[in-house]
This record gives structure tokens, C-alpha cells and sequence, in this order.
């Protein structure tokens, strides 16, 4: 039987999970690949970190680096764009090993200049994990939907992100509130900003994108909207109104140039979006041959993105050859950007305003003059004696009226706080 | 550039799709496979047929079998488990020709021999397009989770009844009159059995149990119930009870035995298969390692097949083998079997009665007997002077508990007509 020889570099969650797989699953993978899968060695920052498997039954390498010369194939989990990561991947592309990686930051910052690497040596590329965690949506644009033009997807990529707005709607409690609960359950990160700030999803966004399309991943193209600013009022009101708050990283390819964004924004209560919640992820995809396709599943977590990792390895010792991004490296595109304000949407906003005569006229007026149609407007108690919301929802409008027409209410003297806008995703 | 030689048997809605597709996308096709597709031959029943596409741009083969020699890939839409297709298919198959197939009678009836066929040849059997259209879930059976044991699956894989049902639910009507509609709306054949009966589900079934589990096709093990008895009324008090019915075909895989059903099954209003309305497929499978991926899409339609045609014509032009079903053929497993009657679920029982004292103590005391625990249950008017409905849900119950109790049920003088058994799928 013929034999792949794995090195496994990063130890941490999903690094123990892949041994635990590869450990249990051992004669399955076996007979799905007809190869025997053998980890030759490991390594990580720290030897001596508690972990879930016990270190000594595989060979240990201090600096992974050496570790090349003896695997066929690099399982590379140790995270970040630069450094360590993107030093032992380049090795061993240039030395034809095969890198197997969840790292979305590197993919999404290096990812032309690795597919080529990746090409030029004739070895594999694969990140399905990078993405959605378990959820194979690198899998279906670069197979399972290749007949197609992908004109685009719309994602629910973060779990974290999805965690706490599900949160938010169900408990009725706010976003700092939320966020303390999601990191003492292990959901959050100490340091949570690249999550909630949408740097996560950012990432993912321009890898799939560059599947999607055939274009080279364009991290610094995608337009990245948080949700730390989100209030339990908006995410309360958008429930009476028939909408969910989700974060929703999207790419758009229209005439050769391409949107990507990630942010918050309503979404129907009965679309399937609605119903993927907490930790899980979902890809819709837009084609110009298979209508509406969709895939859900666990975002993250150690199991979960085992799952995505092993069967990348599968793919290599089957020994199947793909172009890294889906055509060759040197036809990726390099493409215009299109900005988020040129982009038509219904908006949702809301402002805190003192309740006295004439607010909604001089709220009405200024969208007139910045040509935005109101579909419908409400007034509702803020639970203070003087203040209360205006709430509305436009129709079809561009982003940039939406923001100076914001800017402009804002300085209302009749309004307190910063006005909520949130941008109402119609195509799920 | 490498050209792959296609010929495409059975010109009706999916063929003349493929053809429109691998025009249409051609220079994409060519980009994402490093490969010249060229349509060699085409070959149908009927030359003369009224087409999408000009017949006569194609070279046109009497005997499809005398395409065999021209051809890389044969594309066979022809359908119907033996006859031409079959022929057709072996003919290739041992001469090495790569075959690709949304003939889901023929894969669920002689999946294992032409997998033996195919490898013994070392030529491609893929039919991506005989479950689910346009979701690649045999594609992520066999690749995208196949780091995974999986231990079975819930689908919703017939477009045709899924519609019936969803209409039924949203106009009231009963399923004589929405059947009508679907025939008229091209939705539904002129003989619907196939698909109203759950045979069409039962044959997908079948494939995607062998890709998922390592084993062989094994059609006559899927237990079959359709749709055609249902009644409006239970469509109406699911709704009111918090469900929706939906013809779930599922396989699980428990200690080595396989347990393969196509039935209408009450399904949670607030599950990701819930809002999977109309035409629409999905698949939802349950894994070791990855946590209750799903999948959704077009499950039918021209375009929608030709989709997943095409792809399969797509990985065979990258030089990707797999094994048939996963894992070598003569490695496919031949399970036993579960009968459905085995198996613990909790049912929804719905019985028309005359309105009179003591008949909800006469149903009760046959259920005890029948060790039959009662979650709910309740009466309801039935719009009738003197008939009343009485429905209730088990709690986990043996079927063929739920069987016996309701034959016993049925015969009691005040109870009219035949009495409605859904079972309720919890895993969803």
C-alpha cells in the first residue's frame, strides 16, 4: 500500500484534532484513498503544552523546516499571514510537498504568489478549511459548481459574529454583554477585534472570491463592516419589522469588476439564512446554471475544521491535481473594485430623537433632497420619557445618499446618538 | 491544448441543456480544465424532435453504440434502469470510455456491477446529477466530508412531491387537485407514480447510502412510502402542531446494518428543512467529525442537471479518478438490513370519529395496550355535524407498535374512514 507521510505543524485545537481523526479514522481513510496515512512528524511553539494526544508517540521536530525533506504532504495550522506560516508553506511548495492549511489570513494575503508557487512545483494547495470550517464551499466552486459562471455568494462566515447577534435577538441583552458571555464559553477570542470587526470574514470573503471567479485573492478590495456597534434596539425592532440581523460577507463579480464586503445586515426571517444560528455557517451562491445553491454546516471548532483539513489530504493522496484558485495561477485576474456606495440596497435606519412636532419632517426632507424613497417610516417609545426611535426603511438607494443623508440628520438638534443604518440584504 | 471528445446520448430537457451549457461556457470550461470539450456526437430516439439546440451542428449517431470508439466521455441522459442506457453504459465502460450519468434508476439498480466494470477498466462512472440536480452532495459524500464516518442522511430529493406538498400546505388544497396543477405546470408527469410514490426518492436513496457508507446499492432495502394519501387535514393540524410535511428519504448505518426509508415525515417549522420549499432539494448529513452539514439547491430542472452533468464532464477532463462509490468496488460492503418497524420514533396519529363519550378512552386504552405513551392529544371538529378528528403524538414508539394499535383502532365501530399515521423526524 502506498504511503503518504503527513507532518502536522501547530498543535493547538484543531492541530489535536487532526491527529485524534487521523488516529480513529485510520482504516476508513485508508479504504477511501487506497494509501496508508502515516504522521512522520510534528511540531509547535511549545513541546510541553497540555494537549489532548500524547506527543511522544510522533517524532518531534523543534523547527519544522526540517521536517520537509521527510513528508509528502505539510498540514500546516499555525495561523498568520506572515511569519513562521507562510516561511515552512513557501519551503515546502518550492520543494514540490503538498501544503494542506487552515490559515486564512496567509491564503488570503498570499494566495496568488503561493498558487503560483504552489504550480510551478507541481505540488498541491489546498485550504479548505479556511473557509466555513466544515462546510466543503472551496470543494463546490471549484468542482461541484465549475460548469457554472459564479456571478457570486452571499456567507454567513464568522461563528463567533453569528454567536453573539443570535444571542443579542434571543436574549435581549447587548453587545458588550454578549461578547463577555461568548468569550468565557470559548466562542470569543481574549482578543475578539478580528472577529467582531469583520477581519475574519474579510479574509474568507477574498478566498472565496477568488475561487468563485478565477481572480487573485484581493484581501485590501473587501470593504469590512463590524458589529460592535450593533444595538439591542436594532436587532429588537429588525424582529418586528421581519428581519434578522446577520454579518454577511458577500462578493459580487458585475462587468469584470468585483464588490466584497462584510457587514451587518437584515435579512428575512423566512429566508434560509434565518435559520442558521450560533456557531454555524452557510454559503449561497449565485449561478448562472444552478439556482440558489446552498451549504451549512459547523464554522469552527477543533472537529470540525479536522474534517475540512483531512479530506483536503484525501484529495492529495487520491491523487487529484486541481488548479489551486480553479484555473492556472497565471489566468487569475487581477480586477477592478467596485465600492459599497455605488451599490443600490433598501437601508434600514434608526434614530434617537426628542419627540416633538415636526421630527419626521425634517428627517423626511432631508432623504428627499438626497433622493431616498421611503417605503416606511415609524415612531416608537424608547423606554425615556423624551426620547423615542424614528425607525424606517428606504426603497432601493444608493449607499452614499444613505451616509450624507445621515451625516446630515445627525446634526439635527432634535437628535441624540449615532443613527443605526443597516443595509437589507433582498437576494436571499 | 489536451481535447476531451464528448458524446451526448438522450436529447431531451437535460441534453439539450448540456449542450446549451458547454457552448455557452465553453471558454470557462476551458479555463478551469486546461482542455478542449469538443461534442463529437449526439444521438437520441427521435432525429426529427422539436429541439432547444440545431441538431445539425452535431454529428448524429443512429446507434449511439457507434459513438463508442469516437469518444472520450459518453453523456448518457437517457434514462430507465436497463435497456439502451445499460447497454450503452457497459459498452463504454469496457472499452475504457469514461461515463457520466444522471440515470439514478440505473446507479441504484446496477450501481455495483458497473463500479466494478468501471474500475476494472479504469474508466470514470460519475452521476453526480442522479441525486439532488444541482447540489453536489454525492460529490460531498465522496470528497467533502470523507474524512468522516457517516453514520446516514435526511433528504429532501424529489422536487415533485416537495412542491405538491408545499402547495398543499400554503393553498389548503388537497393532493388530487395540486398534482393536477404540477402536471399542468410541468412539475409533475403525465404518470406520476414514480415520483408520488417515492420511488424516484427510493433510487437516491440507494446511491447516496452506497457513497456514504461504503456499501453496495441496494434498492430493494429502501422501505417506500408516498404521498398520494396524504390528507390536507394533516398537512393543516401539522401546521397547527408546529410542523410541515416533507417526503424525507433517509439512511442511517447502525452496527453494521443499513436502514433505508423514503416517507412523508413531519418536520420541525423552526429546522434548516423547513424553509426548503417547492422545487428545491436538500441533503443533511450526520458525520463523526463535522456537525450536521447540509446542503440545498435546485433539485430539478434542465439547467439545474446539466449543471451537475457537466461538472462530472469537468473532473474527468482534470484527470481526477475516484473510486465509483468511494472506496474500491470490491471493497463495497453488503449489509444487512433494518425493517422500518424496528425503529423508535415518535409518531403523529390522526383518526376522524363520532362525537360520542368514551371514544377518546377506547383509542387511549388500545394504545396502552400496544405500550403506546401519549404526548398530546386532542379533538378537533372535523367541519362535519357529527365526526371529529382525534390526534395525538407518541412519545418514542416501535412502528410496528404504531401499526398494530391503529389496525386495532381502525376497526372500532366510531371511527370512520383510515386513519392518518406520520411519523415525526426529531433528528432535523
Amino acid at each position: 500500500m502506498n504511503k503518504i507521510k503527513l507532518g502536522v505543524v501547530g498543535l493547538g485545537t484543531v492541530g489535536s484534532s487532526c491527529i485524534k481523526l487521523i488516529t480513529e479514522n485510520l482504516s476508513l481513510l485508508k479504504s477511501r484513498t487506497g494509501s496508508d496515512l502515516e504522521i512522520v512528524g510534528i511540531s509547535a511553539r511549545n513541546k510541553v503544552a497540555k494537549r489532548q494526544f500524547d506527543v511522544s508517540k510522533y517524532k518531534w521536530f523543534d523547527n519544522p523546516v526540517d521536517m520537509i525533506e521527510e513528508i509528502d504532504v505539510l498540514v500546516e495550522l499555525i495561523g498568520g499571514a506572515d511569519g513562521i506560516a507562510l516561511q515552512l508553506t513557501k519551503t515546502a511548495l518550492s520543494k514540490g510537498v503538498a501544503v494542506v492549511t487552515a490559515n486564512k489570513a496567509m491564503i488570503a494575503h498570499h494566495g496568488y504568489d503561493l498558487a503560483v508557487l504552489a504550480e510551478e512545483n507541481n505540488a498541491s494547495l489546498l485550504f479548505e478549511a479556511s473557509v466555513a470550517g466544515t462546510v466543503p464551499v472551496i470543494e463546490a466552486a471549484r468542482q461541484g459548481l465549475s460548469a457554472n459562471n459564479i456571478s457570486g455568494f452571499y456567507g454567513i462566515l464568522n461563528g463567533t459574529c453569528n454567536f453573539i447577534l443570535s444571542q443579542m435577538r434571543e436574549t435581549g441583552r447587548d453587545f458588550p454583554e454578549v461578547l463577555k458571555e461568548a468569550q468565557d464559553m470559548g466562542y470569543a477570542e481574549a482578543d475578539p477585534s478580528f472577529d467582531v470587526d469583520g477581519v475574519d470574514a474579510g479574509h474568507k470573503v477574498a478566498i472565496l472570491a477568488a475561487m468563485c471567479f478565477g481572480s487573485r485573492p484581493d484581501f485590501n478590495g473587501v470593504t469590512m463592516t463590524g458589529i460592535a456597534d450593533l444595538s439591542q434596539v436594532d436587532s429588537d425592532l429588525g424582529v418586528d419589522l421581519g428581519y434578522k440581523i446577520k454579518l454577511i460577507g458577500s462578493a459580487r463579480k458585475l462587468d469584470g469588476r468585483i464588490l466584497q464586503t462584510v457587514e451587518p445586515c437584515f435579512v428575512p426571517v423566512d429566508c434560509p439564512f434565518s435559520s442558521i444560528e450560533n456557531a454555524y455557517n452557510a454559503v449561497m451562491f449565485d449561478c448562472d446554471y444552478s439556482e440558489s445553491p446552498m451549504m451549512s454546516g459547523l464554522g469552527a471548532g477543533g472537529d470540525a475544521t479536522a474534517s475540512a483539513v483531512i479530506q483536503d489530504v484525501i484529495a492529495i493522496a487520491r491523487g487529484n491535481k486541481n488548479y489551486t484558485f480553479g484555473v492556472p495561477a497565471p489566468a487569475l485576474t487581477k480586477n477592478k473594485r467596485i465600492d459599497p456606495s455605488e451599490v443600490c440596497s433598501r437601508f434600514y435606519m434608526r434614530f434617537s430623537v426628542i419627540d416633538k412636532v415636526g421630527v419626521m419632517a425634517d428627517i423626511s426632507s432631508i432623504l428627499r433632497d438626497h433622493n431616498i424613497s421611503i417605503e416606511t417610516m415609524f415612531q416608537i417609545g424608547s423606554g425615556s420619557d423624551d426620547e423615542v426611535y424614528v425607525a424606517l426603511i428606504t426603497h432601493d438607494t444608493l449607499r452614499e445618499d444613505v451616509d450624507a443623508a445621515r451625516d446630515l440628520i445627525a446634526r439635527l438638534n432634535v437628535v441624540s446618538g449615532e443613527p443605526s443604518i443597516i443595509r437589507i440584504e433582498d437576494k436571499l
